[in-house]
């Protein structure tokens, strides 16, 4: 059997069995889910040997991509700690969102079911791979995976002992597959199957990202990146501001929801910019300003028209002083990458115009564009951030993992 | 400037006029649709003319194609009162579906927003025009529609008159775009501008709808054909069952919705069938039947394995003997179309078994699936049927015209 064959062949088990899947009740996948913490818990040791092949082979990456590769006993528990999480949150399915009766005495119901079969397509860290899967069986998808070759070994250490969790309890093991082949080829295949395979999820950069929705003919929910601003009004609480600031950008530059570019209103910024300025710097931070900003700011680089597209994901910001609230929502329209926004104001009405204006996933008024999140959105979990414009957008879960059908309740009635 | 840019530059204009139509109000918007509505009523003369020469051109085609071109004062009257109509709903935008406080004080709202620039791309009927248009400017998106060379004198005299209406409400002219050229690569360059429209609608046959979904590098929701069922369980009342079945097959056999197979409980196979067939053969309905129909249904054809995946749309029925749900249910499974299944019992259990297991968009319990239609549903409206896994299932109006965005109100609040 040649790779086109042997992916197309578990995209269709998948499809079967999503089947029987999607009819399950709450408790067989609940009793899954414990299976699977309860295999990856008790034989952690299979996990950590595989682990270690991944690492020996990894000594060419960097030292923050070992990092996150490297799997120990107290990072294996909490996989396991996770899915038992997931085990704990209300099923989304079954639930009807609304039901109605026509004047003909027909009733209609908005269901939640399963989506079918959900494929995520993901790169480095090997607990994307319990997480991503505990969700989707959890929501009655199967779902396939197909993580990174960097962390080949230590994924598929993992999804055998979620498919003997599976096994356990009874629920077809074709509910979780993987893609093990390094061949590039594989995704690509993969990606055409839309047969069988209803939405696809890639978590990773945004070359990754890019190329998947290049190439599928499968839906894709995605967001490419995260150019969070910040607005400072001249209506702002200004230690508000520097507060929330100093977290958008310093809490966790690394991800996604990490402010990048800080846009300030004239009338304020001498004032808010001392400060400002004085505590990123103190705290490793590199800015780079407009014009206006340099004047107003000694010793800063210059930005360049690219750093205003620039997710940074880094100690590094960009700052433009802006003439009000509309010149800095034309900024962010041009600049910004529709995921999280946020306007630090004490004005009623400029918060709500900011809320209205701004076309992003998630807009803030007066709290920090880290708060972007699924669980602390209170969702209890996340399986991506959605920047498209159908279907979900913002912090993905359990929810967004559904769609509807219509059931409908007649009693002989015909069309006229 | 060559068709790739004068394609391109109609979809930047809908990009900016969608950024102003999103912000406008139901009074302004509502306005714009009696505009567009009066602008088509009084000036049908332009509209009637330019058919005229469309309908000259259509000598070749048949007289059902001509028919479904041809536009009179009536039927202009009638596209003016659908206007109308659509201004009457509710407006799906800025409503919030829910908030909710988390434990740091911070409040979440799920807020209904317009999708942004939709693209509509038909056939034949000139009505879809105006239908397309008023939903779309009713919902806050703006449009970009790509008829059919046969009624493209027709199409752009009602999209000019549109236009006219959007002007007098002070609404940006570029909401509504037409497409305008008749060469094949204006719907292939049209598909591949993702940066600019977000959502693609595909309305008309198969083949079109494939191409379109093939090609298209923008989200498309689409339904290739309704492939219909209704399974007569031995439970059912007959004489339910035989006006439901009547219905579905021949009160307009011609639409996605109508019935293409019929499955009977084998039990009462004998009796059913004496009487169904019967009746139908004398509405004209020829039967395409399985062996054992062919065995108690004396002279008629024998329905061929790829009669099972057929939408004939026309009096055409298949007619398969099962031996009990469950047959049915695997019957629908694997030649249905994910579109209109219904079943006809008086047993309870079977009943919510079929509603349950069968995982098409619709599934009724009694009731004929000639009701799939967004009027019959209650919309108000209907801009297509999705038969697709994601966003919108089913009848799609103008809340399936909308999206979300999370709008966050804090008081300082950051992220520890």
């Amino acid at each position: 059997m040649n790779l086109k064959q042997s992916v197309e062949q578990k995209v269709k088990a998948s499809k079967s069995a999503s089947r029987v899947l999607s009819k399950a009740s709450t408790e067989t996948k609940n009793r899954a889910l414990l299976y699977m913490a309860s295999a990856i818990k008790t034989k952690a040791n299979l996990i950590i040997k595989a682990n270690k092949k991944d690492i020996l082979k990894a000594k060419k990456l960097s030292k923050a991509m070992i990092d996150r590769l490297t799997l120990d006993k107290k990072r294996i528990n909490e996989m396991a700690d996770s899915i038992c999480a997931v085990a704990k949150l209300k099923d989304p399915c079954g639930v009807i969102d609304k039901m109605w009766k026509r004047r003909n005495g027909l009733v209609i119901g908005k269901l939640r079911i399963p989506i079918g079969v959900i494929g995520i397509i993901y790169e480095s860290r090997p607990n994307v791979t319990s997480d991503c899967a505990s969700l989707c069986i959890k929501s009655g998808n199967a779902v396939i995976l197909k993580g990174g070759k960097e962390s080949i070994n230590s994924n598929l250490a993992i999804y055998k002992l979620l498919r003997e969790g599976l096994k356990k309890a009874k629920v077809p093991e074709d509910s979780i597959q993987m893609i093990d082949s390094i061949d590039r080829k594989a995704v690509s295949y993969l990606l055409k199957l839309d047969e069988y395979i209803d939405l696809i999820i890639p978590r990773g950069g945004e070359s990754l990202i890019k190329m998947v929705a290049k190439e599928s003919s499968i839906p894709v929910i995605k967001h490419y990146k995260g150019v969070c601003h910040t607005y400072v009004d001249c209506d702002a609480d200004l230690n508000k501001a520097l507060k929330i600031v100093v977290n958008a950008k310093t809490q966790r530059p690394g991800v996604c929801n990490a402010m990048e570019t800080l846009l300030v209103d004239k009338k304020i910024a001498k004032e808010f910019l001392a400060k400002a300025v004085k505590k990123l710097i103190s705290l490793g931070v590199e800015i780079r300003g407009c014009e206006k900003t340099k004047k107003l700011v000694k010793g800063i680089k210059k930005a360049k028209e690219s750093d205003w597209y620039e997710e940074f994901l880094d100690l590094i910001l960009s700052v433009k002083i802006v003439d009000n609230i509309d010149d800095a929502i034309v900024h962010i329209t041009k600049y910004g990458s529709s995921h999280s926004d946020a306007i630090v104001t004490e004005d009623y009405d400029k918060s709500l115009k900011f809320l209205k204006e701004v076309d992003s996933t998630c807009v803030y008024s007066n709290a920090s564009t880290r708060f972007t999140d699924g669980y602390q959105f209170g969702f209890g979990a996340e399986i991506g951030i959605s920047t498209d414009k159908i279907h979900a957008r913002g912090p993905m879960a359990l929810d967004e993992l559904t769609i509807y059908k219509y059931i409908i309740f007649g009693n002989g009635q015909v069309r006229k």
